[in-house]
């Protein structure tokens, strides 16, 4: 191929939206002004897409997986993995894998408080992971990391682990956490291993004087973690097997950097960037420009803001985080716009009027000098249903991005 | 089914392209006057199409097999007996054939000149030609044919043939041939059979009074052969197998004819036709009215200018063919277009800038004198995209023209 350029993939999570009456029926992006993205759906290829598939309401993990083109049908290994590897523990194939809770129990391990009072200090974390981090249970090694407030992730490495197992968190409390179970006979190990973890864990945590000072304070004994989402890491091609790229993540949410690490990509911390509209769009920018400016084929940058304005009911929280990803977008095409193919999306709907995730098809818009144009003038959910791309799915994002991109060999001869 | 057609598909072949600054940002098909195609779009159904798929670049054969009904990904042969297949030697299911150059090895089998000098003359070629076509090597035959220049075509036929075997042809001289090995244990025989044949053939070209006279006139002896590209001539269903139909190519070109003919169809050769733009268009839509006016019920015609105009990065050629296609359509349409359903279309994107194949869709036209209009007034990649058949894959051109032409049973009562 002789023309090979830079794929980046700008995704602005939850961006779709619904006609809002007080916006005068216009939906966020409508209303929003963006000068850059009006500009690339005016150059580009716009299409309408579903995600999974049409009426399918997409969770954020297989959404990413489907625009990164990955199956989820075939290849979402569950929550648990995916959220891990986003917390800075490297979960191998094999491993299972969840998240975790501290937990406050009673002496028969009844459940007193499921999130052990929610409040923690960094000390105190670094004290309970101490005491949970390395445990081995029947040749099973245990990776423990504590993150924000009551809540962790765990690894169990060893062979013949799986991740069909019954809950041990109640999800009520004045119950006694309940017994795991295989869910498949070949599972029996792992239930077997957690099982054993449970006391284990409540006995190095209870007597803990961490913990009598957490009483002393009036806040729940952390004794115990619940577990929740395992997920095996399966053996899946990475985007370097698949494509021949190396690439890179600028996310700040923890299951956005860990579905991109399970593909396969580099996570590219950035300074400032969170997961709300005060994140650090222009370090965003800067760092966006590094990687393709380096050895990176491929960079995903994910933008939370626009979703959690519309978890709040927030219209506009929603168009301002929407301006300043196009203002950021701006950047990067200013100053690397001839070396790149680039195209901007949602994973899914979120409508302000809901706060939740919705089947909708998302917008998105694929760019690149040498592109043909179509008849869309402007980025929205209503314009894009004009593209020269008509309905595509979040499996078609991928080959269509490197196939524009030079990186997808010829096919035949 | 009350109504039946001739089926008629035109393919010009790279025909789709970028803007063009030159051309004002036009496309090559926007900027050519298309009187006959711009009537098609108008009065029939447009679509943009991924030939393979979206992402995929095409290659020629692969392509074509798609356009056919055939998916290519489960029936591919591989390169050698579709070309094969197009220079006159007839290969059959089991067949392992391959594309062969003439070349020039020193006594101990090292690698000269892997062209023997290029040029040859008819009278060289027939001789060469004579001494390796019919050797019988352990039970295999072989038919062998002297094509342009230093290349040739060969079949290899005989029991539990397969085409899993590695290359002879170092690709560099001042080394030896290469021995070749079975990919896989099935290919042991093929691959013995192939060792012996190099030795073999070299016994009977090294001594040969044509070699001697070549050598006097400074040019290289052509004292054996290498080989590329093999592949084994599966079963498939032809398309009389699987609609029922009698279908005809019209092509210049070996790699079109013969992946016509691995499908089933009947070359029907045309004076004057060629590969460039002064193939005889007005002879090749003489021959399609006669087609049509025959016994067939599908005839395919291959217009290999605009490809080759766009590998040359010459955009004025690809206007002259695609408006001489125009012509040549027209001349169809005005004879028998009470009697057709016609497809006008590429086979891929062959942007001018960059004169390699690329994954961008190709505009098709679905036209008779019954058809539903839809929004298309001209046909280009930029107007196809209001087309009313929006976007199709090349694997859905086959059903659409037999479908709208009557040759396609009604699925259910």
């Amino acid at each position: 191929m002789s023309d090979k350029r830079k794929a980046v993939f700008i995704v602005m999570d939850g961006v779709g939206d619904r006609p809002i009456p007080k916006l005068g029926g216009k939906t966020p992006l409508q209303a929003a002004k963006t000068p850059v993205f009006d500009r690339l759906a005016k150059e580009g290829q716009n299409a309408l897409m579903n995600v999974i598939g049409p009426g399918i309401t997409p969770g954020s993990d297989t959404a990413h997986l489907a625009l990164f083109g990955y199956n989820p049908l075939e290849d979402y290994p569950g929550r648990g993995p995916l959220e891990t590897l986003g917390t800075g523990l490297e979960s191998k194939p094999g491993d299972v894998a969840f998240r975790t809770n501290f937990a406050t129990l009673d002496k028969d391990m009844t459940v007193l408080d499921r999130r052990a009072g929610r409040v923690f200090t960094r000390e105190e974390q670094d004290i309970l992971q101490s005491k949970i981090d390395g445990l081995e249970i029947d040749g099973v090694q245990i990776q423990f990391l504590a993150t924000v407030e009551h809540r962790g992730a765990m690894i169990l490495r060893g062979e013949g682990l799986f991740a069909e197992i019954s809950d041990v968190d109640p999800h009520e409390t004045g119950v006694k956490i309940w017994e795991c179970k295989p869910l498949k006979p070949e599972a029996k190990k792992t239930a077997d291993v957690i099982n054993k973890m449970m006391v284990e864990i409540n006995k190095r945590l209870r007597d803990l004087d961490v913990n009598k000072e957490r009483e002393k304070r009036g806040l729940p004994a952390a004794n115990a973690i619940l577990i929740r989402g395992p997920g095996r890491h399966s053996e899946i091609q990475t985007l370097k097997d698949k494509y021949g790229i190396s690439s890179a993540v600028i996310a700040g949410g923890a299951l956005y950097i860990g579905t991109a690490k399970y593909v396969g990509m580099v996570h590219e911390p950035v300074e400032g960037q969170t997961g709300t509209i005060d994140t650090n769009f222009h370090n965003i920018a800067m760092k966006t420009i590094e990687c393709i400016e380096g050895d990176y084929d491929y960079v995903f940058v994910h933008i939370k803001a626009t979703d959690n304005a519309s978890h709040d009911h927030n219209a506009e929280e929603k168009i301002l985080a929407i301006e300043r990803s196009d203002e950021m977008v701006g950047k990067i095409i200013d100053t690397v716009g001839s070396k790149i193919v680039i195209a901007v999306t949602g994973d899914h709907t979120t409508p302000v009027s809901t706060g939740d995730h919705s089947c909708d098809p998302v917008p998105i818009v694929f760019w690149s000098e040498f592109i043909r144009p179509d008849r869309a003038e402007k980025f929205s959910e209503i314009d894009a249903a004009i593209g020269g791309l008509h309905t595509i799915r979040g499996l078609d994002v991928m080959p269509l991005l490197l196939g524009y991109a030079g990186h997808i060999e010829k096919f035949g001869a």
